[in-house]
């Protein structure tokens, strides 16, 4: 296997052998397959779809960034209006992570804002934020049964028949669907809107990603405004919080990761903008990467799943070659 | 909810309110179902089964201990033989933690041993190790379909209908099963053997545990034998490796992290052997967490998932009270 099939499979999270001796010969894995698609089955993420995260550099230094991919309509559209509008008026500006809480989320937004360990007032919203109801958790698009058209709009939904009943992708996102509905999916990387007790949907301030296994039962719960695409280590590797629900505890108020900024992509100067492309998920590639993945024949594996969930099919997401 | 119920809420990484604020009252949530639990329904786990492993401190001279829970009979027994015969021996005293592969496995084991960044050559293995053939990844259990009786031995299998055709507990671990066999499953935490490629299942001298969604695709070509119980953010936060395959790179040999000595608890002086005890699987008071984890109503949810995978119905595993 070579650096480059080995540097995507490591970016995608594949499984890849324990141990890395040299690959016997065999049916491609999925990192071959990604690697093998053509051109024109990737699509290109808007750059008013990204935002780009600035947390303080490590203690060696070294910068970390996180790029997030907001989803496009017809998914959760006014909590990332809402998003947006956060990014520009600088309000994420100096706020931080202030919760990392094993195999659940890293929660980034206001110290003061709803966390026990609290030490001052929390800071004022914009004007213009939207007010979301519940029902937008659900995606609003429908599934028509028994009819050769899956969706109302847009058209192509991939579907899988492992767990969930069913399970989906459509758009260059993996959802769930039941009783006529979908609605996307808590995966890990996933970036949600921390709410409080119902009927509170949360603004978009207070937002995390999953760490760990898919935390199914937020599904519907709870609102998902896109996936963290570059740099989710910088995330899911941070000290755990030792106060109530993996909150920084006071006494460690010193491991709150500070936030420096967030822009929204294309506010960027343009060599500064990310330029990244998604494997479409209505290509043949992703039908052959994700069968791939429900039945790995690759040198590694002795016995196929014969399926994969959800989670396990992730979307490639890569930069665009020069 | 008081804090007692947030620890033990916490350190079962279940799903909880996103933010800290008063819960209204409803239906218990799974924290307070194990909390509730009557007394008679927790099973010691004998400390000739728990491995307690001890890294480097941290970089603020806090100790780092992790307790491994190694699997019982059926399961996975040759290797968890070579795994106490291996930390008997002294063997693992002085490796390393050599690989952090985000949304993967965190992978510990001799630095020269199959790593592409070796600078040295393998330490010798101790005699008496057994090996394994590609068979035991199953149990050594049988379901036995449409009788009364599930498994010949022993008795007592709960499943649940989710992902996977059939999700299952029994002997207090998460299994999966089809055409009449069960096999563990790789559900975050969980603690499998390296390997390099078949026929080749491993010695147990390289042991790996899973930091992301739960990898299917391993299940029945890799050796599980067990889980970390205490300790498990100390190898999921680890910084994540440059190199091929999430190893540590030339260049970053430093960030391996030092693991000073691995016992098997039953060689401890007493006051040292940790207590620990985990919910039966065959209780009531787990059929009822199970059914809440699957249809959460505790005051956070708005709608109850309908079901829950094999991974999001952890064993509950607490210290015996004094």
């Amino acid at each position: 296997m070579n650096k480059a099939l080995l540097a995507a499979a490591t970016a995608l999270a594949l499984a890849l052998p324990l141990a890395a001796q040299e690959a016997p010969k065999g049916y491609p894995s999925p990192a071959e397959i990604i690697a093998a698609a053509p051109k024109g089955d990737w699509v290109a993420i808007p750059a008013e779809d990204l935002l780009v995260m600035t947390l303080a550099p490590d203690s060696e230094a070294n910068p970390r960034i996180v790029v997030i991919q907001l989803m496009p309509a017809p998914f959760s559209q006014g909590w990332v209006h809402n998003i947006r509008l956060l990014a520009r008026s600088g309000w994420y500006d100096g706020i931080s992570v202030n919760r990392v809480q094993d195999n659940y989320v890293t929660q980034w937004g206001d110290p003061n804002y709803d966390n026990p360990e609290a030490t001052g007032e929390p800071k004022p919203l914009p004007q213009g934020l939207k007010v979301m109801g519940e029902a937008e958790y659900l995606a609003s698009l429908t599934l028509i049964k028994g009819s050769e058209e899956t969706m109302t709009s847009p058209a192509g939904l991939r579907a899988s028949a492992d767990p969930y009943g069913s399970s989906l992708h459509a758009l260059g996102w993996q959802l769930a669907g039941r009783d006529m509905k979908l609605w996307p999916v808590h995966c890990y990387g996933m970036v949600g809107v921390g709410r409080n007790y119902s009927p509170d949907t949360g603004s978009g301030a207070e937002l995390y990603t999953v760490i760990g296994h898919a935390p199914r039962q937020l599904d519907r719960n709870i609102a998902l405004v896109g996936r963290v695409i570059e740099g989710m280590e910088h995330l899911s590797s941070l000290p755990r919080g030792k106060g109530e629900l993996g909150f920084y505890a006071a006494d460690e108020a010193d491991k709150r990761t500070p936030i420096l900024s967030v822009r929204v992509a294309s506010d960027l100067p343009a060599p500064d903008q990310p330029r990244l492309e998604y494997l479409s998920t209505e290509s043949q590639a992703f039908e052959t990467y994700a069968e791939a993945i429900a039945n790995r024949r690759d040198p590694f594996f002795i016995t196929p799943a014969g399926g994969a969930d959800i989670c396990n099919i992730r979307v490639p997401v890569r930069r665009v070659a020069d």
